[in-house]
């Protein structure tokens, strides 16, 4: 590892059964050697609570900390993350495994941080203690009154109204809307507390020197970031995704600007990212080109990341991840990935201190709404992807517009931003929606899509003309809509060659905007589907259909003409995906990645930089060549 | 309501927790005030029975009344008809609380009739008593005696004959056809009673003026018509369609041609149809297109229909439902459909009278199975819809002959017909079989489709050649049959450009039968897939192999010619529609659609009559404009 | 029957509650009046024990014996083959049924041989004594050794390991690989130890001119062949098939080939075939055309079989096998079918003694591994059949290769082959992959496929640079893997029009061995996927990606052209299939088949020999005419 330039690992997430044998039998020597041997390397170590895989004794013993979700399916032993996290006995271990643990490691000088749990979410646990939690919740929520439950939900539908909290329905049955989006709350708030819960005790005993974090995958809608991330100063994230002729730096990006803004420190760990071929079979191994590794790595640290961890060292010879492979493969020795990762780590010996910490200051943001995202699952009015966050982020990513991703609940002021991005905000609360029409008013861009305001934030619809509370700012109402099959817009002065939508559309009456597009279909082009308010000093652009790609990226680069955002880099545009920020001494870096097997020239679009890697000049308007899935970083 | 023309509506029939917030407890007085409000406007109402879903408190307090499906899944708290409708305790509590309203609202002027329950049939309900009640029903139905029972189900085969009553065995393992029919005969047994149940309670207590209804949903198959309408003056029906581009008009004439046959006074109601967009999410929203809702509500009167009511009148903002979009919006203002239905509304105020009451004397009728449905499902020969009466019945409807549809086990008599048309027929006693052979011999048409004959009333193949009671009315046997896939016909006189068969083919071996078409192939070509035979003084056209939509026509137009059948109207053809009947006064009534955006001008091809909703006149021959989405309603 | 050339019928085999009406009463007689009708018509009788279908007072009284699958479905009655075969209770019942039976009816003069059981396979029994039953053989084959156990199956992973046996955990929820393999060991075990438990019984009664057979379904992973037919003289299989333009011959020369080397005396029984269509619907049903029946029951002799009996005589009237036709159809009347069977019974009647017990002695084998179907379902590489067996048998048979088929792990001695042809060998143990080196190091030709040699016998990957014991006679090492959509081949000397791979791609680092073909592709066309290398006297080729049927065919016949294998065969190539053995007589007997409905002529490839069906000569070279459909026989 040394040899590699490895410098932290992880160890200790999943070995729970090595660590307790037997039900309070315990055993620390065996990883006693191993903090050992890494500390005389020189090699950190974050040391993982082992609890989301519990030993073969706890299920024998007490079944009952197994999950048996709410969708029928009863979890057995023989895999990882099978329990009710909320259980009071499944609980009960994992304080003393940790109690036991801490007391024994903290003191370790390899020890630098602690990794509470791993990729923990509630996965459809129904277990009775871990409803009438949620009974409790409901009950704390709505101040104990039944009437305003039935009022909110709507229960009286179908007569499934409540009258005694004895009565209240199990999650199984349930088709009400407000039911379920309030249960995924109470996931998100259980997986929050399991947390907050871990880090208290793991905070009693830690050194100060050491830090606490946690690995999530970026499913971001399942996990209420901010609490969650409460009492951590590195917030972890674990990355895969697909590579070869798919590498286009696309979710790590995303990953990125969707963890800045909610760690405290401006920056997050990666704990997790591909070596070799991942996946649970060998059916979609996919391992890096040369130059990808590499590629990915630096644009894990151009979106913010302050450490790059791979799963894993080495590759398993059984078990489920046989083909979740490691820097070194099966066979143990040096391979093409393992040496394309240490030439990654000799460049960051190097120059590494220079990348982290990077801050940026982002003139656009993306909404995210947990909400609207399963809102729109229980109410779907497509198949497959309803919530198009993805969507909506490449429209972005692909003409090189930097954003930031919020959670719209969490933010109580956009005024740091010159724009803002809204996929399908279709759950939003009244506050959440003045705040944007007050955005716009003082003269923000918006560019929002279909659905927007649709639903209070109880998953009610509002009794009033769509779009409610925005109706001023967005300069129209609407009181129909309808699934539509791809149509043809009549010709405007968008610029799309691809000028369609489909798949859903409202019929918008104007008021003061200013119609952008119709349908070229003789019953739906009697309403424009995309429109363009004036409101204050700001626009509002409305997208009342499913756009087609380029139709958003023009609508988005229309307001951002408007304000004069990213105008040179936007003239770069993917496969040159361009990404900054200020170091730690507040310095401009640049990153400019090619993620393409063909190598391009393009002119340098920052102000002169220092390129880092091969110590080169870069001026501004010079050209730069990028080789095949490439990069230059430069610093001014 | 009253200004947009509401006449009628139904109230209460999901609303039972709110009539029973608590076991025994009962609050009517909100729905006094609705009802008063609602006379005091002048508008009728139907009261249903609320049963159809069930309080909180009765899953909570008496799981066992839900529902616990024979196909393995269990049914829980939160959605309406999770229960067994055959459970005591279950009807102990419907009985309580159709009596108290009954004896509460009664005598309330405003109410012209109650509806028994919604939307019911058996819903996959496989609870032990309902289980116990099907093998004493089978005991019943068979005389106690187990050898027969071993003997028409050919249980001997795989040894699963039994030899005490204790020993039968429940649905979920069942692979013997013979038991699956007959326990789909027991799902609409229970089906029925349970409605005349419920009617034998209300008849208690009605006024004479008042009528007892039940809507179904037209999936006619598992229903008993006959013995589930027995007590009902109006049965009624629930249609849902796709409108817009798909808008034909095709399933509310099915509907409607099985609904008049088997209603006492020959009229039935539409309890609900499409307002604006339908579905339990967004994802199939298709309101009308201009002039489509007004078109529909014609449709249902030209086929029966005494009334036409909406679901519903607001649309919900919480709930399963809200995307199931009423006649106002979830904005509870007028919009462009509610005027669509204001429009229509004024209009019946005018000529309705002279519309309802509609009755037909058809010449053609089509012959419906239920059992030859379910044993199809349980036998495929293809994939998909096996039994085709929708393909049929669209074969007359494309050109304009009205029909009938017969229930053919209900039927004795076919003799006030010229000709019958017959999907598979898989499922049939000899008498049956024996009837349609008269009927031929007596000079009437037959057009009837491959598998017909096979089976007997338990489903087991007859033990003869093929088809069986048939054969000398068909003029062939039958030994062998193949899937095959599409094939082309040789050249022949039917006259279809789509000459083709595909799916199934019978290798039919004539004795006085004329093949009319043989399949284009080295070896399905040795025998002929469609014959014509002269059976007395009538004709059996068969079709030993699926058709296309246009062989198909042309076979019945075939027999149509030969008694001089819709000879003027077959001339017109989809999107011009006609239907036609005779109302209260004697008097010829005509409707012509046009289901089309594109308006047609057009022949009238009826005996001269006055235009009602222009007052135009409307003379044989002459020229007639239908506009887009369209409809001329001519009085003779 | 007698009429038809029917000489053998098997009676009984799911009769139980026939035999046993209610527990403890017997009933025979029936049967005794059938036997007593067949031997008087001279016909034999086949008497099946009637296990595999339970009666229905078994399962009302002990519902423990019904199957509770792994996966989650509890099995009910009213089907065969629901219950939990290891279950103890379930065999008191069969060892009594089984006694009483042979009691009575093993003298019987018609009697030639026993069935026990049918179609007998573990399918996915999970009961709790069926789990214990495999905790204790694993305890038995680890020697007690847990430690042993949680090293060999790495069940450290995810902190699974167990530490006392009560902790071994179920099946159902298991990712464990090495779990899952040893399962389906168990599987195969309880299978084959059942047959001979029942024939040991069996054993105790029958007369030493009756035989013990069993009749397996073709799907040979799931049977341990050699301990299943460890006491049978004549193991039987039940070959099932598609005819039409289907037909090929293919299923029934691979059920041959495998069935050859593992039976005692190098013949098999077929107890069941096609008669018309077959299915448990009537979904396919595909009657044979003209010859194709009498084709196919030549196409049995030709593979080893020494009788060949239909399913069944008769057509059932009613029960779930309604459609899976007999040779007489539902009306009982001879037909089509029956008179092709009638005359190839009787062109039987002349020669069949001269055709069967034919002997072959094959050049080539192909290797096939229980273990690795099994392990590449658990670990896929791609979606659908992993393991490719039946890929390359086609490769064989196409071009006219006879092979025997060997359960790798069965076979010490290859020495009697000139080639090996090997499916991916994904499992295998070290002394077979030496017995392969060896082979080929003494001059054997091996073409072996991707995945070979990866794992142990416990499905771990072998930590070693693959293909680890393997790499010299293979000539490579690889490192890497990837998943690839479907490539060209750069230009070769392979000679394949079709010269592609696809799916999956090993990165093939050759030391001795030679590169046949690359990709052509930039980046994977770094690396041959396909080589062939010289060890010792032999060639060992290697195809490290999935071939083209047609690349895989040109790579069996570069290795056969070094051998001179079938030579002259592989001049004509289907729809001409040859097959060829020895007589009971020691003459050659020559199977030339049309699988085409056009006639061919082709000069005859073999010494010259008398036609058996026409009398004709067959000189070497001269024209042979084969109709469509058809066959000729010839001996030398």
């Amino acid at each position: 590892m040394r040899e590699a330039g490895v410098t932290v690992v992880r160890v200790g997430e999943s070995t729970w059964s090595l660590f307790e044998p037997q039900d309070g039998v315990f055993s620390f020597e065996w990883m006693d050697r191993i903090l050992d041997r890494l500390h005389k390397a020189g090699i950190k170590v974050i040391l993982g609570t082992p609890t989301y895989s519990i030993p073969a004794w706890m299920a024998a013993r007490h079944p009952e900390v197994l999950s048996q979700r709410w969708d029928g399916k009863q979890e057995h032993y023989g895999i990882r993350q099978n329990m009710d996290i909320y259980n009071p006995t499944y609980r009960r271990y994992c304080e003393r495994i940790i109690r036991k643990m801490m007391e024994h490691f903290a003191g370790h000088p390899a020890i630098i941080g602690y990794q509470v749990d791993n990729e923990v979410e509630a996965r459809k646990i129904g277990n009775r203690d871990y409803f009438e939690g949620f009974r409790e919740y409901i009950r704390s929520e709505f101040g104990d009154s039944l009437a305003e439950l039935n009022r909110r939900w709507g229960l009286n539908y179908w007569g499934m109204n409540i009258n005694t909290w004895d009565e209240f329905y199990d999650r199984p049955g349930v088709t009400n809307p407000s039911y379920k989006l309030w249960w995924e709350r109470w996931n998100r708030k259980v997986t929050a507390d399991f947390l907050n819960w871990q880090a208290d005790i793991v905070n009693e005993y830690r050194r100060p020197d050491q830090f606490v974090t946690h690995c999530f995958m970026p499913y971001f809608y399942n996990i209420d970031q901010v609490e969650a991330f409460r009492q951590m100063d590195y917030p972890a994230i674990n990355i895969y995704y697909t590579m070869q002729d798919a590498q286009d730096g696309m979710w790590i990006a995303y990953a990125g600007d969707f963890m800045r803004p909610v760690c405290r420190r401006g920056n997050f760990l990666v704990t997790e990212t591909n070596a070799q071929g991942t996946g649970w079979s060998s059916r979609d191994q996919y391992p890096p080109y040369d130059g990808q590794l590499r590629q990915n790595m630096y644009a894990m640290l151009a979106s913010g990341a302050n450490m790059v961890e791979y799963w894993h060292w080495a590759t398993l010879h059984y078990g489920q991840e046989t083909y979740w492979r490691g820097l070194l493969g099966h066979d143990g020795q040096p391979n093409r990935v393992y040496a394309e990762f240490t030439r990654g780590a000799a460049e960051l010996e190097k120059v590494g201190k220079k990348l982290v910490n990077l801050k940026k200051r982002n003139r656009v943001a993306m909404l995210f709404s947990h909400d609207s995202k399963h809102a729109l699952d229980f109410m779907p009015y497509t198949n497959g992807d309803q919530y198009k966050d993805y969507m909506v982020y490449e429209a972005l990513y692909r003409q090189n517009i930097e954003c930031d991703i919020l959670s719209v609940d969490k933010v109580n002021d956009f005024s740091g931003y010159d724009m803002l991005v809204v996929p399908p905000l279709y759950v939003a609360t009244d506050e959440t929606l003045q705040r944007i029409s007050d955005f716009v008013e003082q003269g923000g861009e918006v560019v929002m899509l279909y659905k927007s305001c649709y639903c209070n934030e109880d998953d009610a619809v509002r009794p009033v003309l769509a779009p409610g509370p925005l109706a001023a700012a967005c300069g129209f109402t609407y009181q129909e809509f309808s699934s539509i099959r791809r149509l043809n817009l009549r010709p405007n002065d968008i610029g799309a060659a691809d000028n369609t939508v489909g798949t859903w559309m409202e019929f918008l009456c104007p008021t003061t905007a200013k119609p952008l597009a119709y349908a070229d279909h003789e019953f739906f082009g009697k309403w424009p589907c995309v429109t363009e308010n004036s409101f204050g000093k700001g626009h509002l652009t409305y997208i009342g259909a499913v756009p087609s790609q380029e139709l958003l990226q023009k609508l988005i680069a229309r307001a951002a003409d408007r304000k004069g955002i990213a105008t040179a880099e936007r003239k770069l545009r993917f496969p040159i995906v361009l990404r900054s920020g200020t170091n730690g001494d507040g310095r401009g870096v640049h990153y400019m990645f090619n993620f393409s097997a063909v190598e391009q020239t393009v002119a340098w679009p920052f102000a002169d930089s220092e390129s880092q890697l091969d110590g080169q000049k870069l001026s501004r308007g010079a050209s730069v060549k990028v080789g095949p899935w490439g990069v230059v970083v430069g610093i001014e």
